[in-house]
């Protein structure tokens, strides 16, 4: 069996130039990062900007399990299929950042026949974004410590700076620091310490800002941290939101690609999905809308976070709805939902199957409750059984789901055909989009809502830190935002084991945090690690590249 | 008066395959980042290699002072007055850091009217080339952490760890830190500390590798520390050395801009001056070299750094050789030299000229001892009077250096012309070029002939340490490579306050630091800083875009 890599390196790509023309992009309107990636100019969107909006489809998963579901293949496999059928499709997807690459995942662009290429630039780097991001954090950082170093005219209050800095690695070491040490020269020694860049609220800001105007507003309102008198410090206090913002000068444009067969992809920023939203920039989806017929897009874990934040978060702040809703699954994670280890897959198991469905069906409940066409995509593998098959289809019928077998990994867009029929069926249905909450309501009120609607939890219980700075940040007046819920992807409660459907648990908000130039307030149930480690044999050993540039060890 | 970067964004820029065109870039050899940058493809070099070298200039200066004397602009203005008459000319420069730009500098690319386009892109984040050299440099270090804490296998000493970690900022306040804190997850606590990244040996490595394989075993033979048993320990070792190339695949291909005359230019790498070798990279210095008729670069800091690691080290690994070397000046810097305080500059002072000049004639004679002949370019000020200027010319002369006034900052092309004419002279003379030292000497006398020689020391002094470690490095059998001397840039001695032509000096050498995948030992005398910091108001405060992407603040 061929790697990811292998097949990627296989293709024959057109040039970006031939892609873009696809959507209308002209010569002018595409800047080139070598013959196979671009950017689109912002003068773009001046030209679009009032034409009317394609058909979006958001493709979300069950809560993810070791098993995988192929939420990114399913995404590009089915805006193949879509092409290949005929229409006029643009995919619009998060960029990888390189921690995960060279830790476990070895690279992030779909998989089998269903990627986007050229995957090793796509993993390695790609157009510079997340570089951008990097530094225009880290840039931040150095300016505050500066600033108290060259007198503190602020009163910032060292202990309470809550601008840490970023690195786009899995660094465990740098998870917590003293920094400034060896006297005078160096600063002020105080408690700092390294997210991953993904992590950063320059992230955030990039993906739901509509421009550059807006990006540098948004940027003046980060809260860097708290005077000695408990005072909020933004960034802009510090005079160098010009600095940051041209910083972003090309990392705002969005960048395009094409996936095997040629389709056009959107890859562009990739916030954490939880501590931020985990969706791809809001211009991407946007620039997606006016120019193709149809966007095919995802958000990242299982569709309690994921989607619930794309849809209450970044539709409300960009203004715009899906159509129909694709939740990936796969039988055997549907199995590990219900109670079977990862090395007992094999084999049909229908009453682990039956209690492991319950993932799926709270997530369809889920996406009617945003009144949205649900559809399920089975990703199929050689070992689900056709009893198996047939009994999730008919239990997604009977709440009134679609479902279709995927095999876009295997086949391409010939796996996704059936898929995409039943995706552009439910989008013309007329459409019933709300929102889930009321974002004037209160901070509590919000979290109850969504603990109770898609998670299923019986109740909230918050920590006293938790109660205290919900009182905080309401009289602050950052009580009429969104909520960025940070929770365990693996579960639908807190608690990652508790597998399938679990009821009877209430969510614990240990943590609030204000995003305010990203304009949402995050709250944190349980341990959330905001910089991964790199395990015993990270995947960085097995990756080389020879003398003219081919690469192995991606995959 | 009009800022450089106002200049800069008035300039009317060709399209970048243009440029390349009068290069015979190809299309196909010519990987486009936007329409006024790219990368040159490794694959070209296969085509040109066994082409004859063009003539090889070197640009190098007296030593600085706060007056400026314009070296990257002399270089820009030299090659565009070369191509005004006539010549196929190429300019290769070293790439500007981000920290110095939001810190004091705001800025480097040339300046006036002898300025590389686009100034904005260049200055930030250009092609991305620092941001690989950053990630390939940390990845190494979250690599080694990592190994620690998984069970440290190799036996290394935390405590001696000598691979530092770097970002390409100003960052005083990172210089020194204690890293790994808050319990066993976060792996072992232990002092560490980050340079800026132009100090990266990476940096070094690019700058100095012929192509990818060249780099790889460069990249192996990195000591990042040593074990309990003092024995050190290479890159290769933690079994990372593809996955660290990787991450140069595009960064090791030359990036190709413009001048402000559409002079094709090669801007790429940049290392430290100090403690490493201060010039751009081999394969840019080499393809222009093939390429052109004329190749105009420039080292960092004054003669005796830049231009004897220019042609003791790089000419040396690249097998190449100058042809004429430009020694840039001005009078109010030679009058700095002669002890006049920057605010007493204005009026002429003969006295002061006369005592200063022998910073310039110092550097004459040591070119001189290369073999080389010199023109020193007198990079003019409307405030240099007839005689002073003659008075240069004259003592220039004696010593059988020709002189040039240059203009290029103000008039461009045409203010170089009389230069131009000189440096086509002086490559016509038949070459004699030798380096300074045999590189099998001991590490003592090769020292020692770099003081005695080129700064006119009476002899060199080493700590208990220097000496401990020059035994240490010669048992180990790094004894046989280029000294990379690390010294204040202001003085032809190590002491900082010493202008002019200081005499009876010794040096003392503090510290010795091997680089052996550069292939380099790095002989520190004095303090040398590796990671500057901010100003207490930064060049950042000044700068701003616009929503149509307009910078402002750049200078």
């Amino acid at each position: 069996m061929k790697s990811d890599v292998e097949i990627a390196q296989e293709a024959h790509m057109i040039h970006i130039e031939e892609v873009a023309s696809q959507l209308g992009i002209t010569q002018d309107d595409l800047e080139l990062y070598g013959k196979y990636k671009g950017k689109v100019s912002l003068q773009t969107w001046e030209n679009i900007k009032t034409r009317p909006d394609g058909k979006l489809v958001l493709v979300t998963a069950i809560n993810p399990t070791a098993a995988g579901e192929g939420k990114t293949t399913t995404t590009v496999g089915l805006g193949d299929a879509l092409h290949q059928i005929g229409k006029k499709v643009a995919i619009a997807l998060r960029e990888p950042s390189l921690g995960p690459c060279f830790g476990m995942k070895g690279g992030a662009a779909g998989g089998g026949y269903a990627q986007v290429v050229p995957m090793e630039d796509i993993n390695l780097h790609f157009t510079g974004d997340f570089h951008a991001i990097t530094t225009a954090h880290n840039l931040l950082a150095a300016i505050i410590d500066n600033h108290i170093h060259q007198g503190n005219e602020l009163g910032l209050d060292p202990r309470r700076i809550t601008w840490r800095r970023v690195i786009d690695l899995n660094e465990r070491s740098l998870r917590s620091i003293i920094c400034g040490l060896g006297g005078k020269i160096n600063g002020i020694p105080r408690e700092s310490g390294f997210d991953i860049t993904v992590a950063s609220e320059m992230m955030a800001i990039l993906c739901l800002a509509s421009d550059l105007d807006d990006m540098k507003a948004r940027i003046g309102k980060i809260i860097i941290g708290y005077t000695y008198g408990n005072e909020p410090i933004t960034a802009e206090a510090l005079h160098v939101t010009g600095a940051l913002t041209l910083l972003f000068k090309d990392a705002i444009k969005p960048n395009l690609v094409q996936t095997l067969e040629h389709t056009p992809a959107f890859v562009h920023g990739g916030p954490f999905a939880n501590i931020a939203h985990g969706c791809n920039s809001v211009m991407a989806t946007k620039f997606a809308l006016k120019l193709a017929d149809i966007c095919v897009t995802e958000a990242g874990f299982g569709a309690d976070l994921g989607a619930e934040k794309f849809l209450d978060i970044k539709c409300r702040f960009a203004g715009i709805k899906p159509d129909a809703v694709v939740i990936v699954a796969t039988v055997r994670a549907l199995k590990m939902h219900g109670g079977v280890p990862k090395t007992e897959l094999v084999g049909e198991n229908m009453p682990a199957l039956e209690k492991g469905l319950a993932n799926l069906t709270k997530h369809i409940e889920n996406m009617q409750k945003f009144g949205l066409p649900a559809i399920v995509a089975i990703n199929a593998f050689p070992t689900d059984s056709s009893q198996e098959l047939e009994f999730v289809r008919q239990k997604c019928v009977e709440l009134g789901a679609e479902v279709a077998l995927s095999e876009v990994w295997a086949k391409g867009s010939q796996g996704g055909i059936e898929l995409a029929q039943k995706v552009l069926a439910a989008c013309e249905q007329p459409g019933n989009f709300n929102y889930l909450y009321d974002v004037n309501a209160s901070i509590k009120d919000k979290i109850a809502t969504i603990a109770r609607e898609i998670y299923g939890a019986e109740g909230v219980s918050y920590t006293p830190q938790a109660e205290k700075t919900i009182k905080e940040l309401t009289a602050l007046g950052f009580d009429k935002t969104p909520i960025c819920m940070a929770k365990t992807q693996y579960s639908l409660s807190d608690d990652m084991t508790q597998l399938g459907r679990p009821t009877g648990f209430t969510i614990t908000v240990r943590e609030i945090r204000v995003a305010a130039g990203a304009g949402f307030l995050v709250a944190l149930t349980g341990e959330v690690m905001t910089m991964p480690g790199l395990p015993k044999r990270p995947a960085a050993e097995k990756m080389d590249i020879d003398n003219v540039g081919k690469i192995v060890g991606l995959f």
